[in-house]
């Protein structure tokens, strides 16, 4: 039975009846009273108000006949389903997190920001959460260590030394729910005073949650090798915020070279470090696979940071951080009573999912899927678009098309999605005044299409250029 | 003697007590019930209405404890001041916060912070992630809305609607991965130029979480009632955090007259805010729940926050607040960035969860659990144990022992440990300089210990006190 907190006003000049409907149809309306639920009966409820039956079934009567309740003979009075009420939801739902345009129907989506989930192992997953559910492991409800689970720390700790590199032990993972979490922990543990430089264009959700910190944010220009070292001496930062293997948008690898002249930048002052943003490099189809800035340093300066989102889905709320040990003490001094984010039984799934290998399997398939479809869309844009060179293409779940032609950026974007294309603008990902000299440049995801949309969504793009 | 216009109806599915309480609280919010006027003595009613005078006792335990009347002693019950008539809601229930204790080794651990998992329906658990998992949902992998999916979100509403009479709508819950998280996100959404004000003692987790943020961080006395209200004013903050259903550590209830007082305060600048933490609400052993504070809020200024921590499991990392319309356009605006922390699957569990009615079938069974222990470590403490007073004993999942012997609260702490005791000082929740005149009081947490260890561990404890 629902539970009423319904009072009449007898002196109000309203109707009790319609008191009664406008108080029904307002709970239907915020959700309060749930489709299927049960109204009170009229009998109950006259009672219950101390008004006269017909008072009731005239507002039950008015709510039935515009559809929020429904009668079913013998049983009584059932909350409609709602569509409106679902609607409001829905639009809600799209409201992108970056505030993006209202929702607009491509049949081609060229975003950077998908992933394939066809071809997630669902089976695998299933079969794991419930072995790991099937022992009644009660500890498994209990509250896990700040930390994240010794085991899967050390499992994560292992595939990183191996896939990326990375020296560290256990004792210096952070597991956490999603980058996002894992920056605003950062935060705590960096301390206010700081200043922190981006390479401009950058990722632009990580720009707006620095600046929503209480540090300096500023950016600092990139050469073809990536971050100018000289300009984030001058910039007076001393936190530096990374993407050395795929820097998202330019898709450029920064090379050994400058690789060592940030970490020395960042040796040459006790505080400094580097936040190495490693969030694709999982996927690299041309040549080994580049060791992480994080394998490179040797004087405990980079704080490295990366995610299940992209590799195995976005919904596993699960990435970390491996605090160099200066930090790892701040950390545990000062930040050990935040309680972990990331449920225990979701870290004992992830955990055999990669300890026994399905991981493993899951990123060869994967990579094998997302580089037929780079290689596609590589091979469409060199034989049918024209005045455009391409950049990025050796890694990442995007490339990155140069255009030399005399529309603006604005205008292919514009021209695109009259064509049904959606295609995304490297300008998104400037911070500032945008150059006067900017050369209109696309960033082309394709991880979400399959390669007879590649190609087509191409072709028609060929359209506009 | 006030004159009565009461009947009973002893078919109207209400139980007598609250049919008793609803049309004294009625009486007195109407006005009909001055400030200082004596209500009939228990005997009296109970003999004019007919029903026990255990009937009026417990809604006179309500009224009490809800703060529209007050005891003084050898004289009877007397309506309480009431800052202004605000137009309270009613209902039935609650949530938490956390905390986790380095593991030592105790015979009898008396820890507020644990709960009994033992309990846990892990069947009905393994049973909806397998039926959630079963239709291979592939959107449960994508990411979802970043204030929680819509589906939970309308059945949180729904729940904190009818059990702790909160009013929003779905658009105002955002769901995340733990109280602390939520608090970071906050802090965003609430900008750095904050004074916030506690009560002391206090939930010292929150303090220190407080004071990683960039606000200035203070503390505000408490008296029988909690939080202070000049002492507020005083403070210079602009933002009180606050515990009204049950104040850890006290477990003081605080009463409606002083909840009007606080949401006055809060009326009185346009930028304030009541943080409201319902933590173990749920848990309630005499009379009917207590509204949340949230209820009484007409001026959009009470930021409600709970967590399924304690009434599920610590390891159900899903914690939810409810904005005020203001604020939330504020996080829309500026926070909507920050991607949700919990996994929609995790989401999609718990949704069925509560939908279904596990979780009230849940909490009335941990209910019954606790009351039973709640009930047994009362009447332990009261025949074992000599020199102390009780207090905070009418919900949550601790009690409080005043101690009027010789011995310091350190000691009194040592001696039980010295038995294989763990009892916990409230000196410990207390923030800056103990006062001279510091009374020794421990808190004891009775939902990880069953009935026997708890009278046996009572029993071992009057040896030391």
């Amino acid at each position: 039975m629902i539970e009423l907190m319904m009072t009449l006003d007898s002196h109000s000049g309203r109707h009790l009846y319609e008191q009664i409907y406008d108080y029904m149809k307002s709970e239907i309306r915020k959700g309060h009273l749930l489709f299927g639920e049960r109204l009170p009966s009229t009998r109950f409820l006259a009672e219950y108000l101390q008004v006269s039956r017909s008072t009731v079934d005239l507002a039950y009567g008015q709510l039935l006949s515009e559809g929020y309740i429904e009668s079913r003979p013998y049983k009584g009075f059932f909350v409609c389903q709602m569509e409106e009420l679902y609607d409001l939801q829905n639009t809600m739902e799209q409201t992108t997190a970056d505030g993006e345009e209202e929702p607009m129907q491509f049949r081609y989506d060229f975003s950077p920001n998908v992933v394939e989930l066809s071809s997630f192992p669902f089976g695998t997953w299933k079969k794991i959460t419930k072995e790991t559910l099937i022992d009644d492991r009660k500890e498994l409800f209990a509250l896990g260590h700040p930390q994240g689970d010794g085991e899967l720390r050390t499992t994560i700790c292992h595939y990183l030394h191996t896939s990326r590199g990375v020296n560290c032990t256990p004792e210096q993972i952070v597991i956490g729910a999603g980058n996002d979490y894992l920056l605003l922990l950062l935060e705590k543990i960096l301390g206010r005073e700081r200043k922190i430089a981006l390479e401009n264009p950058t990722y632009k959700r990580a720009y707006r949650i620095f600046q929503s910190f209480a540090w300096q944010v500023g950016t600092v220009p990139m050469d073809t090798y990536g971050m100018c070292v000289d300009a984030l001496y001058e910039s007076g930062a001393d936190l530096a915020y990374v993407m050395p293997s795929h820097q998202f948008p330019t898709g450029i690898v920064m090379p050994i070279g400058r690789r060592l002249e940030l970490l020395k930048w960042a040796a040459g002052e006790p505080g400094r470090y580097l936040i190495e943003d490693d969030y694709d490099s999982e996927f690299r189809y041309r040549g080994k696979p580049i060791p992480s800035l994080q394998a490179s340093d040797q004087a405990d300066q980079v704080i490295y940071m990366g995610t299940f989102s992209k590799a195995i889905a976005p919904a596993i709320r699960i990435s970390y951080m491996v605090l160099p040990r200066r930090l790892l003490e701040r950390y545990r001094e000062q930040c050990l009573f935040f309680s972990s984010t990331v449920s225990r039984i979701d870290q004992s799934i992830l955990n055999v999912f990669i300890r026994d290998g399905a991981f493993e399997r899951h990123l060869n398939k994967m990579r094998k899927i997302y580089k037929s479809r780079h290689d596609v869309l590589l091979s469409s844009c060199r034989s049918l678009l024209k005045r455009v060179t391409i950049s990025g293409e050796n890694g990442g779940l995007h490339l990155i098309l140069h255009y030399h032609g005399e529309q603006t950026e604005k205008e292919l974007i514009r021209r695109a999605a009259e064509k049904g294309i959606r295609v995304y603008g490297m300008a998104d990902s400037h911070i500032g005044r945008l150059p006067d000299d900017w050369q209109p440049t696309l960033i082309l995801g394709y991880a979400g299409l399959c390669e007879d949309e590649i190609e087509t969504g191409i072709r028609l793009l060929s359209d506009c250029i």
